[in-house]
């Protein structure tokens, strides 16, 4: 019989849909594309290789001291401008604001073929401070009310450039979905006296069937209403609501746990297409006892169709426990 | 600059990216996959095409009087079981219901290579017929709370046969997702006293840009705050809220309207592969003021990425009044 299951902190629904179920090595990529490591090194038609650092709006290290491990642009395609004030415009049917805001990526690695599961504990530190430097800087514009930090990786979960990167987009509104989940952690707040996330740390580390890597101040697991298969968070163990309040022993603990967490998709899996995330509270809201900072893991192996689009509910083919043991070399997936 | 747009009903925010704008043209499907029409009539290994008639739960015409022109069968791979009772289980931070429910296909046609753009007018009513017929079926069902009717047409868009079909899931619960949206038209009635979508047909009839089809009963139109390119609602002028209720007049106009529509997409865009979706109120809600069923049509033609998973905001990167203005005839799109 097939289960719905609900995300205790979003209250989403999802369908574990045991009827189509598949076992955990089915998502093995198994096309022929080359993978990550595969590729070359330096790639001379690429932007983000070194030799394009004209344009740059920071870097890690000085071009005196030594070659940078970081570097971030502005989108040379961006979403939002960077110049003009925030206008709204109300008329009947047409509501909108002017398109300001920032749009700026990431340059992860000086290196073509990689990407943060092949890196060292070191390289991913210096792009989650990079993240936080750029946070800062975002978050101080008076017009921004959001800031949205992901990295797409394949074709499926929309990347158009292998390099490895990421990109932040600062909005000048909070969106909707945010906007709804915030509502959803304060209710449970109100309800309980509790983070919803933090009863979620607490009651997935009791449980371990669905973790897949811990240390002191991270823990990552397969959702139990994961939303297609192999679905993760990373949640910090101590309560904070933004994540541009982490300090850097925060980041000196995520960097590895991150690593573990993409490397074992990467080698179980073939190098899925997958997309990576930070969600935080909208940059104006203070510190609170009810929303709490996270990485979403979301692999691209299954596609949305009309069903999702017509009622917000996903139908995940595995089931999550499953995906847990099979990250963790606990089973072989067969 | 880029342009931030909010759905009136939903308040879904989109953002209008002119900085990678593409003109409508560019959407043309250019691949050299067969069109549908390309297709044989006849596909002896599809399990829709006729002479599979024996585990149907319905047909339109018994055998005895001729032959079927559109027939129901229980999907092959449910996400949800007929058989079985609800039962809610909730235990700290796992809260499940059993996957109770309906999941049937609508075959949609005897003939392998079509599908509603290509069909006549009599054609499309014999299908909405049987969505109405089978709705009522459903929304019978006790344990049902939410029926979505949809269609996916094409791989991208979640088809894994090519045979012209819908799908009908009946659900034991009512989404977040479809819960907030009938919150906000709720809303909107609160301060206006007005069906936020009854608003929305008046406005777009007013301004005209935007339409691409008309007729008595309904409109179709591009909306303002497309989430993509050539995202279409055909709305009904008369207020409704449960498509439950519509009489047989509803459907004997709504055919032609959607075939036109869907030809458009069809001729225009070289047969792109897209999701039909019917929006209706929750089956045990009574008719009311404030919500309004809908047919939605999502054309597959950008992908979503990690910006529009961490923040339900999508990139769209097309003028809606351009792609109108292209499906209507009045410009080349070049």
């Amino acid at each position: 019989m097939a289960e719905l299951r609900q995300n205790l902190a979003t209250r989403e629904w999802v369908i574990i849909a045991s009827e189509r179920a598949r076992r955990p090595n089915a998502y093995v990529e198994l096309s022929d594309r080359p993978r990550t490591h595969e590729r070359p090194e330096h790639d001379p038609t690429c932007p983000f290789c070194p030799g394009n650092e004209e344009l740059d709006l920071e870097r890690d290290r000085d071009p005196a001291t030594g070659p940078w491990t970081t570097r971030v642009v502005l989108n040379k395609y961006p979403a939002l401008s960077l110049e003009g004030a925030l206008a709204r415009r109300f008329n009947g049917v047409e509501r909108s604001i002017t398109g300001v805001g920032h749009h700026e990526v990431l340059v992860e690695h000086p290196f073509h073929n990689t990407t943060l599961a092949l890196m060292t504990d070191e390289e991913i530190l210096a792009v989650l401070e990079m993240y936080l430097r750029r946070g800062l800087v975002i978050g101080a514009d008076p017009r921004v009310e959001q800031i949205v930090f992901f990295k797409n990786h394949g074709e499926r979960a929309g990347a158009s450039l292998h390099h490895p990167h990421s990109q932040i987009i600062g909005m000048p509104i909070v969106p909707g979905d945010i906007r709804h989940r915030i509502e959803e952690a304060r209710r449970f707040f109100d309800d309980t006296g509790q983070c919803v996330f933090c009863t979620m740390v607490a009651d997935e580390l009791a449980r371990r069937e669905r973790l897949v890597a811990v240390n002191e101040r991270f823990v990552a697991f397969v959702l139990y209403a994961a939303s297609s298969p192999f679905h993760i968070w990373i949640l910090p163990r101590q309560h904070r609501a933004s994540f541009l309040h982490v300090d850097r022993a925060d980041l000196v603990l995520l960097a590895p746990l991150l690593r573990d967490v993409l490397f074992r998709l990467y080698a179980h899996l073939n190098d899925p297409d997958v997309n990576v995330l930070i969600r935080s509270t909208p940059t104006k809201e203070p510190e609170n006892g009810y929303f709490h900072w996270y990485v979403a893991i979301v692999p691209r192996l299954s596609r949305s169709a009309g069903f999702e689009l017509g009622s917000g509910v996903w139908i995940n083919p595995s089931l999550p426990e499953e995906c847990a043991a099979f990250l963790r070399g606990d089973m072989d997936g067969s």
